[in-house]
């Protein structure tokens, strides 16, 4: 096990492309937050060209936030072409408890065992099949609550699965470590937690899928403590956050990351 | 009638989950609008979920920005879902008279009879099928100029009819009231038009659709105000305007709204 | 052969109506960004009104950034209606040598002969039909290896071609400028190439497609130098950057531009 800072390193050196099949809501910021973290992002998602460019990707990360049938199609082609070649993959569950068609979407992708899946609490209960109380996109539950449906959901697929909210979880079904890192504005900008998934994404690419999201998260909530210091509201907070993503470097991530193992 | 400080209040308290099915371009600044005021936003458009959301929801915006056949079946089924349900809803008819497939789902949408219309005079003399000046999404006519249209339109829906410009008029057909509130920046930014409606959507869920849209009009108006004050273009106008939708309180509304009664 | 500055008067005392067939990801940025310099965008793609509203626009940008066959066809025939009424039409080939399916859609945009066409070196090199080696969205090759692609493209087109990069090249097959002006964070941000795409239609209505285009490279390359003086990182940048296209006028513009004629 390596120091966050050194996952960190890593994904800067080599700026993974990142292919993401993603909501309308999420795309332009989760391009920003991806290029100012050092990743390379490439927003594919068109059934003609998404197999196709996955194979030339070093990953892939699939959110149901705005679906319809189309874009249903090139997330499992997607997904299966990841497989296929050895590529890690994210799920991003949005609001997957919401409606019946959110429920099969979410069930023919966790099908395809994703490398880890990220969600907030009630996306993640409900996603592994369990009554959540989700309200629309925002998680009704905390998510001390959705550690069960994690460790189930991880020995399901043989993947990660990071429970992320106040203080996040993150859990293979047999390890397990949770980061404190994070400002509570961050709820308040939407596509943060799409946008997270991203930069999962590109920590996962080459490197060992548990400790590269646990060092994500931290990363990731390191920036939104540093721009919490100085937003006046969630306007100020998403320009400092962005420039805090570009500036934060190994050093400031081995002395911020906040991680607990049991 | 109530102070325009108590709607704001009651729509905070509730955090009304508002479905929105809006433009491209509007998508993300209208969900950070909406997090910002403390409202809860979902953008679910798909025909295979919409009405089932449109159950949820405690209101429905429906904005015809950027169309496809897909979409608008999608629009008419949530409208009828809310009006099934008796949640409300608000119409944003984007350039509406710009070209005959938008006229065409305007008068569709119309025929729903939506609880509030908001637009700037261009589209709300055309969606009252009258000859506007409107070039592409800007408005081509003065707001007193859409007076005659407005009023027709709210005794034909038997609803509210919101005209956005550099006053606003508000008129369900009997009653009618003006706000000053709002600052000349505020066109020179995408979709902050489109972004007033959703904050329409969470003031009416749950409140006299009248008072809670001129309520909605001044606090909006107001954020503009003092993103004003900072702003050296309209880069730090966004960014101070969300700042301001967080920042208002009930007591800067109720002493700083400039609502004009006949 | 007029200075630089004159092109922008020209657009902000015309403000242009250009409509925008672009990407996912840049819609919002794009319409800011134009909005910000003077211009009146609207993103209008829909099969149902593209070639109508082409009609009624004084220039047209097209952009692959996220494809589909609905799409491709709403850009062809909106294409076609800019050419059967003289109005100058841009292309913007995203990642056009990625995948199989944005190598045909290139093609036949390029069959249509836009009056320029805008890319980064990677792009102008696939779309010439020759190997380029860029890696999703970024270029992977320098703007001086483009130089013969440009030209061959703006001999078979009749047009002008602009390669964006450090330093930007633009060509009519007889002419050549090349404009310095530019920021290293501009790539750090995404959709900025995009909306310079929108920036160069807004020129180019009714003006002399090479000077105009030259003239835009310039004024936003300037924007960015003007950022870059401000930026802490990408999310500040992206704030003082609009904020510059809205303040900087012809006489910055006459000082700070950069142009080299061979």
């Amino acid at each position: 096990m390596q120091t966050p800072d050194t996952y960190l390193d890593h994904m800067r050196a080599t700026a993974p492309l990142v292919q993401n099949i993603t909501n309308f809501v999420a795309m332009n910021v989760m391009a920003n937050v991806m290029l100012a973290a050092g990743a390379s992002p490439a927003m594919v998602h068109a059934q003609e060209e998404a197999a196709e460019f996955a194979a030339i990707a070093s990953a892939l990360t699939v959110n149901i936030g705005t679906l319809s049938p189309a874009w249903t199609a090139s997330m499992q082609t997607a997904a299966k072409a990841a497989n296929d070649r050895g590529k890690p993959w994210v799920l991003d569950p949005v609001a997957v408890g919401a409606t019946t068609y959110r429920r099969e979407v979410g069930a023919k992708l966790l099908a395809l065992n994703p490398t880890v899946i990220r969600g907030n609490a009630s996306e993640i209960i409900a996603l592994a099949g369990e009554g959540a109380s989700g309200k629309g996109v925002d998680a009704g539950d905390a998510v001390s609550q959705a550690s069960d449906a994690a460790v189930r959901l991880a020995r399901r697929t043989g993947g990660v699965v990071a429970v992320t909210g106040a203080a996040d979880l993150v859990t293979d079904g047999t390890r397990f470590a949770e980061v404190e890192n994070g400002h509570p504005l961050m709820p308040r900008i939407t596509a943060l937690g799409c946008s997270l998934t991203g930069i999962v994404g590109a920590f996962i690419a080459g490197q060992d899928p548990f400790e590269a999201t646990v060092a994500a998260l931290a990363y990731y909530g390191l920036a939104g403590e540093r721009a919490g210091e100085k937003a006046k509201g969630p306007g100020s907070f998403q320009v400092a956050f962005l420039d805090a993503l570009y500036t934060l470097d190994g050093h400031d991530v081995a002395r911020g990351a906040r991680i607990i193992r049991p």
